[in-house]
């Protein structure tokens, strides 16, 4: 009884179902999931899931995809029609994959075609315009960087898209735990830049599919 | 020859040519704006301007139209096809009308049906309802509120679209000149906001008008 | 001899003894509540103890009731005599609960009649408003919310009774373990709304505890 | 049409009608209360006022009194029934009138008797000693402090009534504008101790009264 | 040859030989201490020393006093004449201990008579009030406490003596690590009270005892 | 009546009465010393004095010093008992003057030897070392610094006398407002260093003066 | 006698003599200046000067040279040999031209030559890349930007030249009077870039022409 | 295919691949060096290698070089041609070593002749002052410090070459992580100094041989 689910759900096609896990014990999600099945959910997004809740789920329904890099567990995927344009997710680093494949897999679930494009921070430039092609086609960008999270800045200014801006926690000392890239990419001197929380992978992707559907 | 212009710009409907004055004397405003005028340039918008600078650009041309609450001058202003979708701009307060008129003026100088809607704060919440359906029917919502910002999250969960969240920083103590509803943006629990810098109404405009002509 | 202990003690009806455990050894614990039940001191309050704790008291005393959930034992409970009016206890997520039955229990040992409805945050406002009638039948309410905090507003502009907020450390990056809730909170637009520090369901139950017995 | 006001409003015997005047232009504050006045609203208390607003306020009707120290003019000033209990509220120093008198006179306009005792913060412990009887048969004290604000943990620990700690801007340097009395009353390691932002001494003479009057 | 040692000290009486264990290895606080020894060094001091550090300076010489509360070993204590004056060591709470020990035993290392006197936290004022002859009679008072820190103050304006004040880590969330307490004591409003770093009991014993050998 | 006198005082000889004068209106100031003189108080500091307040202290009796550097009112001095030792007061640079001049004419009211060395930062070592006779032939200590407040550290590592350090709010940028020099020597390498708030210089002159006095 | 000149010095042949106005009265830079001119010294800077001190340094000596952009009056040049390098000095935008200035003054008046391209912020990355020739064939780059500062990290990356990054406070909001900059550039992901204090346009020149030099 | 190599890379002498470890998995490293060998890199560098990562480097090659206290692996060394200049590595203390060596082994590998100059900080001025001529003789000094970071003034203010200032995270309390000695090296009054990220060893060594190669 201490999970409030939305008995009542309208239609609301492409919405996950979404479980935020850190925090919960691992029962709890169980639970909570368990009772989505019961209501015959589909698209069940479990973030910040590690692996103990990912077993846990697997033991309810075959039904779990679960990515060890992106902590996500997608559980009874119903694939849904999908718009023509694509959401771009673009990364600075390597680090950067766990927060970019959160928003990845969060756009996918939501019925998007997703381009990757990891590890063209601005520190070598070159990179990042040898996939300039890729990144202006996209309807929405989606701009993952710690350290000092540039690249938002860059593409922003080389894209005439919305961009949505994800500051990582990629980074030490005077980084702050991402504080250095959430700044950073708040004081964008590129117009069409806007920002979620620092690692909010599915918060961005959220965004930028709620945008490609328009 | 101080400031680089962008003479062989390229078509791009519907993209103001900006000044962001503060930190630029009056004279370095009104040398971009005329180097501007004689390249015949529409929609220049001159945000964060006073009224010197205003009085200043209206000696370069007639063409100059003045916010003093929004602090933005348009000039040569060129009507844009605008698209069906309307921009709602919801504040909390009264207070917050500096930073939503500039995204108002941003949105409409860009080609946007927008709709104000100011002072229906969380703290009375039939006032925020009493005009949900205006709110629903808009096609991206802009929340702006100071103080502890609350109003980005309760527009975020009522709504479907995407919510471009405005912190201000109007309040006191510890509200620390808007980082209070800053954070509580970035924080938001609802899905589907993105946020801009505090009082940052030009980004949040140019964003909403971006994925308004989607 | 290294705690100093209220031997004199005047009657205080419905205050508890409290221990705060975190930054004590087992031992040290131990050793207070020894002390206590020779003094033969009921409604004993262990806050903060871990399960390490709770076993060493059960070692001394078969009064212990220990809430894992809590982490806070409860030692020879006397029951006191409860006051008309009820305590709300409202929170934004599962996550929260920790803290939230910090509070309860803190204020039921002090005589109260609590009522909890968890789960009801402010990102799906039907979820608190089918709560409303509870909420606003209690005397005094604790609204306990990590991430944004926007539930203290809310609550806050909703009823005409003392609210006591409560921010949780709940959340991540840009959350700054709590200060987003916490700076939220004290900049609440609403009036009747007063904070405690983050985590602090001990305060927030005990403050409530007095204003009901008033 | 700027703001919103409730005109179906419901009996609220008690709670004045407040325009938090900050950011606001005098013009709006003049607006918005010659509006209240066509509404017959009274008990109508506008905070943070500068005499600008105040000399505003007087053109419109004689029953404005207005405090240059506490910078609160009312407006409409109709009696209201007071609770037996009285509300203290207690100041470190004389600095913090301002703010004392902002909370003491919306309690007053609240309809509580209030008891003001200024000037007895803790390096001179004798001061607030030899006021200990005052204060301790107050229902609720409002403990107002700047500096490092230990007066709220000295006095939540000598009294057993609700204690609203208000901080105060008062001070220099590692002060930073009431950070130092805000984290220091929010971790009071006395019980019954709540907090309201830095110099809101209007919250707290509201949150003082909602407990009298219970 | 890592560590610089002072091999052609002059005599100074009375100042230990401090090694500051934290950072270092275990190899490298024993590779120092053996060279000290082989120099004939006395009242040699290591700080934050862990267990393990303590049993590799026990295998090199039986010479060694070790505190597990105050994580402090003593190699080679040579007693140094005391003056008459005393060190009043107060705390606020019992986990100000690991804290204060250490205070103390650099003192007494020093040649200083140490006065004890623990968990006299204003919280409940009469704690401190029934010592209040002890503290007085002090020379210099050390006075450590964490959450508000308030102790510092008060003691401040009871005693005419110099005031060393330790803002220690004990407390959490908007305690934030000790920064509370810290600040509270920076913005004493008594007289004659000065600051160390968070924790730094070593450098209050140090200071402590340079005033009480004036 | 707004503040409170300690009419009983006792005899506190070399104690002076303080007035902070910030916050306070002139009114104020000239009524706390008038009484003061009724009561025939000697060597009444006022701190933070502006020329305003100067004067009207002037008109109230001509027993007035007031340093326009030190923003400090001497009233009625009677000259006390020195000890033989002095307090050396050291800057880094000429900007820290007015700090310098606080602590060291609020040590000379008290009754000490002050000696003056001001400008002897450490970006010119030379300058230090040239007065180093000087500054280890004193009892005290103050060190005043702004910027990165090294000064403190090094003459900390000089001297075996008590070291008083005051950070200044002198420098800019990622000063903060004199928060590097505050953080900087609360974290000395060096023993034997306490710290005030940032630009009280008036605290550690009271501090320096008790220690010279043992 | 405030302030201690260094009379003996040695040949320091390119380093200027610098006074750093802020914080002095006009009457402490002249009496400074006109000791400097009595002991016959050249190349003499006075940084952040306002027009009063540039006023006040006019009446004592013909040579001084003053820019009201930069805030820096040179007094009695005399030119330098120059390396064969060059210092490119970039900005992000037209307000960092006064930090800019102050770099390519203090570098020319050290002997360097320097070549100034203002206004090529990220956010047009074009313009940037149109001057990369220039840029990299430069001996150091100083990089100056307020906003997010992701011009260091842009340019680090393309050049292989040491890069001297320069946050300034242009910017509002988030940007914290520099902060984001300066973490931004702290953070860098591109190798070989080294910071200054915010706005430190002197440090910044004075750093490259060491390096330069060499 | 995660992580982008520059296989086209032209020659650019000197300067090492460089994989930073921490937030990349042990195979993510082992793949990424793989790849660099089949294209035949010499001198690659992968910095926070913890000793999985080594042993996974040395499974590939025996070329690999560890050091522990480092935390670097160099792969493939292939020496490089030294210029005539030394950059001498200076600390504080031992607990710094870490973050010099990494500054070290960086330069080394880069083609320069690196000086050790360990625990010279500035409590014991002697300690530095013994080794002046060493400093003096380097082209260009890296100075590692933790703590307040004096050292870096210290230095910069002694030595009339370029300064590279490595704050570490040393310390505690009030120390922030790093933050105490970052602002006070940002500060710093002497020239001539600038400022890598907190424990960012590689920035410096990287720096300072670009500047000794010049
Ligand atoms: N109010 C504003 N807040 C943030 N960015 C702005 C604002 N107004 C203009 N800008 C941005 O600043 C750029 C122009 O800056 P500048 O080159 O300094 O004139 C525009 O292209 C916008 O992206
Ligand atoms: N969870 C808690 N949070 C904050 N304060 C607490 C908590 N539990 C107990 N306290 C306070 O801590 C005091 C006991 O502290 P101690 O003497 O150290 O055990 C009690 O009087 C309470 O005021
Ligand atoms: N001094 C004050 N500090 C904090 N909140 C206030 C203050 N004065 C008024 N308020 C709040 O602000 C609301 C009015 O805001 P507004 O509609 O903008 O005038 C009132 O309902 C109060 O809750
Ligand atoms: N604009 C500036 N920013 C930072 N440091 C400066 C600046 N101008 C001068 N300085 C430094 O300040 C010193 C002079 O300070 P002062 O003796 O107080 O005039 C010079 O040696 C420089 O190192
Ligand atoms: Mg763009
Ligand atoms: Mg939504
Ligand atoms: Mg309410
Ligand atoms: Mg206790
Ligand atoms: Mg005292
Ligand atoms: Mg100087
Ligand atoms: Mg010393
Ligand atoms: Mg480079």
């Amino acid at each position: 009884g201490f999970a409030h689910l939305d008995t009542h759900r309208e239609l609301r096609n492409g919405y996950p179902e979404v479980i935020y896990c850190a925090g919960k014990t691992t029962d709890q999600v169980a639970a909570i999931v368990k009772r989505m099945l019961e209501l015959d959910y589909s698209n069940i997004l479990a973030t910040r899931a590690n692996s103990d809740v990912a077993r846990a789920l697997q033991a309810l329904t075959p039904n779990v995809e679960y990515s060890t890099t992106a902590r996500i567990a997608v559980i009874n995927r119903k694939p849904l029609p999908q718009p023509a344009g694509t959401i771009a997710v673009v990364t600075g680093g390597t680090s950067d994959m766990p927060v970019a494949e959160e928003a990845a897999i969060t756009a996918e679930i939501m019925g998007n075609n997703v381009k990757r494009i990891y590890d063209v921070g601005v520190a070598g430039l070159h990179r990042l315009l040898s996939h300039l092609d890729e990144i202006m086609s996209a309807n929405v960008v989606i701009a993952v960087a710690g350290m000092e999270g540039a690249l938002a800045s860059v593409v922003g200014g080389l894209v005439d898209k919305p961009v949505i801006a994800v500051p990582t926690s990629v980074g030490y000392g005077a980084n702050f735990h991402g504080l250095a890239a959430l700044l950073s990419m708040l004081n964008s001197c590129a117009s069409g830049v806007a920002v979620v929380n620092i690692d909010n992978g599915f918060g961005a992707g959220y965004m930028a599919s709620m945008i490609n559907h328009m």
